[in-house]
């Protein structure tokens, strides 16, 4: 009867603070005028599979009593929120406005080994744009500065938003005349995991490129600049291709977009390009500076035909998705969240005697209908008990109604053990 | 590439509302101080059965890839949210304060044959409260103030609250010396479906009670008041146990403690029993007077001992269970709910030219600042197509930033097609 491994469960005073990420979450999201929608936890498995072999492990769906009928094993989890967009936006395609702002704030699942840091159930919040034809490079400046709103409300320690385009390297590689170049960009993705040495001798071992022509792969990737001065950079390594430069030109339209975030904060980093995944643009990773090992806590970038497999129409989108559930269990283990009470309530109204439950209960109903969260002691009895209920759930204030005629209500402050007279009909919480 | 049958899944204006109802669910719940917990999509297997047989067909997982290692075939994902929050309870017995008030809003998963207005994937709003040892009958009055307090928020037609007490019809049928009470109790909850005759003739043909019996177990069963006169119309049926004078007394309870709400709203049901249910106490059931054929959206009752499978100690709970999905479906169907805008946006600033974009997009975040929803439009160009994506997507405001040198801020009202001036740092939306 343990908690099944990879599939997190919080306590009720995790879980408020879960939900306080959510909606603030959902609050910037829809603050830039992102819709929320939700899809089902199940697509076709001929979906999920349709942008080719995935390294994902997909939860398949049986039925535990039906034998005749089994088509249901048709059927399996979403192990990612941008392919179900994708299904969705082309089977609603005659019913959405475009350009189309989604975000979507759901559960993913991957039959993964868990191992740390790693759930086989997980919440994703996603945002991207979607349009038909063409989609203005305007988005793409957007989506860092809606994380950036994120991220700075979520976590109180320093951060950054690592930026990159994929056609800086691409350009770059063919530029050098690398014919495989999307294995390239694969190899110098590993950067971070295998370090400058691992990177070279896997470009000269897999695709038998000369050490030289390695090493310069390697003077691209090794540019970081928190301004417009990583163009400069890639100039002095005196390559240059049409690709190249339209990649240099949208990485410093997104960077000059930015300028008004803190400095420091928005990194073009030319290592990044995002691996497997089917990215054609600008590419977002994010990164804890405190936590380093945690890897991007939030990726994405633009791809140029989202749901070209299921409809006849040029479909480009960009878009991040920020992995909720790993960042909050980590800044759980790490003790950096501020777990306070276990349940929303302000205001514990004692009872106590039966024969003024009914009074109690039309004062709680009172101060419940001025928008106060409320309960009311649930049996009459010892007020010492009642007390100790606010003290172990953690509630603000415990409320005396008169106990006799001519009586005064009052207020105790269960922090301050201070107690005052309060009015039910005026009375509002401190701080 | 079809939506997947019995997998709703709804476009943005839709979603709009449906995020207003958890909002408005939620809220209602914390104002009675009711926390928030989410158990994951999964149960092991052993556990979704641990309340013996069930008539719900359970999706099992399995893995896609691996064949090595199909351990997850024990795995379940769960089809109520009561099972979970029973193994929740239990598991966490030692880090959670008694009695225990949790809502979960979730979704659940049943593979049944998909049928009109039955889904395979569901959203339900579970409240319940768990205690040990004994649960105060008060709650058994909260519970349905709460629901109360929901459905005027959601629906604007007239429902009805039925609550009874299953050890009425227990203890009748006891004083009737029925022998399988268990059986009668679940011929007589199909009263709606199959009628007066209908029971009559199951009660004598299944348990082989004589005609004069079965005759008066209906008498019970038809005894609807909505005041305390139910009491007297059982005592003129001229049985006695002690178990129906329990009964009686807990719904005289309930019932007292729930006369300030509208009259005719509770009404004492003596034919609700909640079938195949493991209640043993109060249970509940509510229907909307419009679309009696929807049945109970919103069911629910008292169980002696939620987790006495999982743990050696006696836990009472009382709850109900919202059915959100199948009562949006119907009133979306029914075309009751106000379908408005596509997006949450509030403002849209227009971006006239591409000079003007750093100016304009200052003014979105000032704005954004201000906590309204905004968005400025995503590429320099005519005014007529920025004002065309504003009305398809249902937003509100346009705002003209100056398109000049000492030019003035405007603000267009796109349902009065009024343009007024406008002062960024003061401006609200109207209403």
């Amino acid at each position: 009867m343990s908690t099944i491994s990879g599939f997190p469960e919080w306590l009720p005073e995790q879980r408020i603070i879960e939900l306080k990420w959510m909606d603030e979450i959902r609050r910037v999201y829809e603050s830039y005028g992102f819709c929320s929608i939700e899809t089902p936890s199940v697509e076709e498995i001929d979906v999920l599979l349709s942008k080719g072999e995935t390294d994902k492990e997909i939860y398949v769906l049986t039925r535990l009593q039906s034998d005749e009928d089994k088509s249901d094993a048709r059927l399996g989890l979403h192990y990612d929120l941008t392919v179900p967009l994708a299904r969705y936006v082309a089977e609603h395609y005659n019913n959405l406005v475009f350009p189309f702002k989604r975000y979507q704030i759901q559960r993913a699942w991957r039959g993964e080994r868990p191992q740390v840091g790693r759930y086989r159930e997980f919440y994703q919040c996603d945002i991207d744009v979607v349009n038909v034809d063409q989609l203005p490079l305007q988005f793409d400046a957007e989506v860092p500065a809606i994380i950036y709103d994120v991220i700075r409300r979520l976590v109180d320690g320093p951060f950054h938003i690592s930026i990159s385009n994929r056609k800086i390297l691409e350009g770059y590689f063919r530029g050098l005349d690398i014919e495989d170049t999307v294995s390239a960009i694969r190899i110098v993705d590993k950067l971070d995991k295998i370090g400058e040495d691992g990177v070279r001798s896997q470009l000269q071992s897999s695709l038998s490129l000369p050490r030289e022509v390695a090493q310069r792969c390697l003077e691209l990737a090794r540019i970081r600049a928190t301004d417009l001065s990583f163009v400069d950079q890639v100039r002095a390594l005196g390559i240059e291709t049409p690709l190249l430069t339209q990649g240099l030109d949208e990485l410093v339209f997104v960077l000059e977009a930015l300028h008004t975030l803190p400095q420091g904060t928005i990194v073009a980093d030319l290592s990044i390009a995002r691996g497997l995944d089917y990215y054609t643009g600008t590419v977002y990773e994010t990164r804890l500076l405190e936590y380093p090992t945690l890897g991007s806590i939030c990726s994405g970038g633009r791809y140029d035909n989202l749901a070209g497999s299921f409809i006849n129409r040029k479909l480009p989108g960009v878009g991040i998705s920020l992995g909720l559930t790993r960042l909050f269990a980590k800044l759980l283990a790490e003790q950096r969240l501020p777990l306070g009470p276990k349940c929303p309530t302000q205001v514990l109204v004692v009872l106590p005697r039966a024969e003024l439950r009914e009074e109690t209960a039309s004062l709680a109903r009172l101060l419940r209908e001025r928008g106060l969260n409320v309960e009311m002691y649930h049996t009459p009895g010892k007020i010492a008990n009642q007390l100790r209920y606010a003290a172990r759930k953690g509630i603000p204030y415990v409320w005396f109604p008169p106990f006799d005629e001519g009586g005064k209500h009052e207020v105790k402050n269960m922090i301050t053990q201070q107690q005052t007279e309060a009015n039910p009909t005026t009375w509002t919480p401190q701080g």
